[in-house]
């Protein structure tokens, strides 16, 4: 829907360079930028800001289904990968790791002091099983103390080559869950109520729909026996890995000893699972909601979803002015929407309205109030909605409201901004899945064709170990790759693309960031 | 107040041994425990709830005096430290250094990887003002980006030789800000009003007297103008500082080159603040709150303000008892207590009533609530209240009330619980400030000779350099460290106790954590 009569906030379109669309949307909501350090990004207030609210949101689901925080140490000695290196194929080897615990001056220039050298090197934790892992072993002697239910909010640090803000930093932010139970069938039960809790708080919180399902054998988690995850399409067509639940099977618990006796004393293993989501849903909001104009943030984790700019003059009216405008942010403050108080900023800066008004727009708060000295006089405000930008005629689609009216509707008009931007999130990926592919051929000609290609559904036989890896080769070729296979769908009627076996289930494929 | 009918529920007493005493606490209390990471330690699910309490009401009170949270990298490359260890005297080097970023296998043991060793090595941040004066370098460029008011909740990283749980671990958990000003009188502001945040913070909220004042300059943070500090009385008589506020001048910012434009056009430097807490507070109100059945937690941080033990018999009568309690609890939480709702436990584990009670208390939960058939029948609850442990005749101190009473006075008793608190350690710091010792033979019999000696009150000149240096070491061989110069108070009459000179300020001396 291109209209040659807007002027969108953005120098660079969606269409004309998606990966530099998404730096521009970065930079100019002020989310983060780069550190100086390698890897690393410094995460600025309107981004950060929308993190404390996934925190905040997630974390009461997390705690609700009866898990506890708790917080383990950054740094894991060598000695603990050790035995996972062992049980572990594709342990991944990627870590930072500190060698030395000292500094020192030589010659007028800082150094690292050679005889600090630590005789243990410690790993900063790239995840934390194996340390978490520890203290469940200690913390779990019978039946009576299962399930145990753990969560932490942590940085974490993988060392990654290529990065890209949000999406794949080497020090990252997440939240991990690690919890052991007494057997398979209660394990399996954690890993998919953990897996619905993201599914649920990715469609219902940040306005993502998401595909739930299971991982194909050669994308699980190293040592995982299975890996379900939540995939979400971005407006490139490509796949984003949003979150992971893992059923851990009893491997992780026998290399760290986590053991207990059973209701007829006799001494089990448990099963454990792990699940977490990270930063990287940031960069998924970006990439579903974002625009031309900027980022449009899901009211439900906006900082700020109401802002309130006053049009102010450096004069005497400037204080009524405020005063009105004040009224209003405490108004709105008194209302609930989504069952928590409207967060209204009122804007009160130096600064022109237009210049605030284009970088709210592309922070992408959900509505952005003017108030000038007329409004005032008329008990009227001008209302723009972050989902409802653009004119006909280029102009920014302001309504003017009553003031009482406004107040009246806007909580309601927040909880309709959210569905917005979930029904057209949803849309877009609906019809970006294709069904009616089936054949490699088709595939290829799609693949190689299509402009911003999606996501193709097919029917699958669940092939597993050298089959399989003939499937992951073939795809690779045309840089794809299995995403999940949806939980819940029926089983195909077609037989499967790749083996000409009976099918079992459907998996989708895609490119994937 | 000893009294020989009773029976503690920890076996060992703060005055038989203060430091055993405090470690029983941590591990009878399950806040915390040893990691098997050297001078790490895990933070359990009661710790980590308390210090969850701290982060929301100090973070609420952060933001409302205008400070937006960020996040900066943990690695900090070793050349942005160069210029600070050139620039500040003192500059502690005692810091983990990462110098490679991968593991291989050899020999079927896992070891560093020789070949992956950083070009830099990169620190692990003990403190962020180098990392965070850079960002602010790049963010600041005229007046009109004054002031600046960051904040960050992270974990840092010293390297202790000596640690001690929550009070001096290699890992702690804390919040850092760091504000950039256009001029000395802006950034003072900003020092004392954060000093005034944490001081009402500790006493409203920890309910832990302190006292907010300046440091000599021999403690001054390195390379800060001024360090303020709040210090707390623990129950053995130590000093604890609990809390640091720095003006850092112009050094910092000459040294990541933060510069601004003055409305006249001309290039200026910026005066920089920093502050912080950590979870040594925590440490704090152990050694402030506990007594010898365990930790008393004042309710505003506590993770559970009332906890509901139902007496289950594993009989038909059990769903009645715990739908009797569900609904108190239900009714509990709908009222407010500190402008919050109450926050409630109804704990239906497995176990004997007697043994969970005594791990409540230990745990200190400020209120626990027994309800047994009869209790149900009648229409009652057995209230008891942390801060009333023990009848004369040696029995806890239950009071039966009538339930409807108990529901409309819990959240009353919760804040007089915390005021009790707060008055109970003001009475004992109060009682334990000698201000009537006038020589150094007096200070040295009342440290030498008081089996727990608390702090004294001195009158001061304020020597500087060479004079301060003698009085610092003269303080040494009793072990003692001047803890700050109150803030507010008048100008002694006597003079000074050190010098002889005329005083201008009082300051207290004391030993310390």
């Amino acid at each position: 829907m291109s209209n040659s009569n807007i002027r969108h906030a953005l120098d660079v379109t969606r269409e004309a360079d998606f990966a530099a669309w998404y730096q521009a949307v970065i930079a100019q909501a002020d989310m983060a930028e780069e550190s100086g350090v390698r890897g690393c990004m410094v995460i600025k207030p309107w981004g950060y800001g929308i993190w404390e609210r996934i925190q905040r949101v997630l974390d009461d689901a997390i705690k609700a289904t009866g898990h506890e925080n708790c917080y383990f140490p950054l740094f894991i000695p060598l000695s603990f990968f050790a035995k996972e290196a062992e049980h572990v194929e594709g342990f991944a080897k990627e870590m930072a790791v500190v060698t030395h615990h000292r500094l020192k001056s030589e010659n007028g220039t800082l150094v690292v002091d050679p005889e600090a050298k630590l005789e243990e090197p410690l790993v900063v934790r790239p995840t934390s099983e194996t340390v978490i892992g520890q203290a469940m072993s200690r913390w779990v002697q019978s039946w009576r103390d299962l399930p145990l239910l753990i969560n932490q909010w942590a940085n974490v640090v993988r060392w990654e080559m290529r990065t890209r803000m949000f999406l794949r930093t080497s020090e990252f932010l997440w939240q991990e869950g690690h919890t052991a139970h007494a057997d398979r069938d209660d394990a399996m039960v954690e890993t998919l109520k953990m897996l619905e809790v993201y599914r649920s708080f990715a469609e219902d919180v940040l306005a993502m729909p998401v595909i739930a399902g299971e991982k194909p054998e050669n994308e699980r988690f190293p040592g995982a026996v299975a890996t379900y995850s939540i995939e979400a399409m971005m407006q490139d067509g490509k796949a984003l890995q949003a979150g992971t639940s893992h059923y851990l099977g009893t491997g992780f618990a026998e290399a760290a000893d986590i053991r207990y006796q059973d209701q007829n004393g006799q001494q089990a293993l448990c099963h454990t699972t792990s699940w977490g989501v990270s930063t990287r849903m940031i960069g998924g909001v970006i990439m579903v909601h974002g625009d031309d104009d900027g980022l449009r943030v899901p009211p439900r984790i906006a900082p700020h979803q109401i802002v309130i700019l006053p049009m102010l003059r450096d004069k005497d009216g400037d204080a009524e002015i405020l005063d009105y405008c004040e009224k209003i942010r405490m108004t709105l403050t008194d209302h609930d929407a989504f069952r928590e108080p409207v967060r209204v900023l009122l804007d009160s800066k130096p600064g022109k309205v237009a210049q605030k008004r284009w970088d709210w727009v592309r922070k992408g708060a959900p509505i952005i109030v003017e108030v000038g000295p007329r409004d005032m006089e008329n008990g009227k405000v001008a209302v723009l909605r972050r989902d409802r930008m653009w004119r006909e005629d280029g102009k920014p689609d302001f309504e003017f409201q009553e003031r009482d009216d406004f107040l009246f509707c806007a909580a309601g008009m927040l909880e309709d901004i959210q569905t917005t931007l979930f029904e057209q999130a949803k849309q877009r990926r609906d019809e970006n899945i294709r069904a009616d592919i089936v054949d490699f051929d088709g595939l290829t000609a799609y693949f190689d064709g299509s402009d911003k290609p999606g996501w193709v559904k097919i029917a699958w036989s669940r092939p597993t170990g050298a089959a399989l890896d003939a499937v992951v080769e073939k795809l690779k070729a045309l840089k794809l790759t299995i995403r999940n296979t949806p939980i819940g769908e029926d089983r195909p009627e077609a037989a499967c693309f790749f083996t000409g076996e009976d099918s079992v289930e459907t998996i989708y494929v895609g490119r994937s960031y």
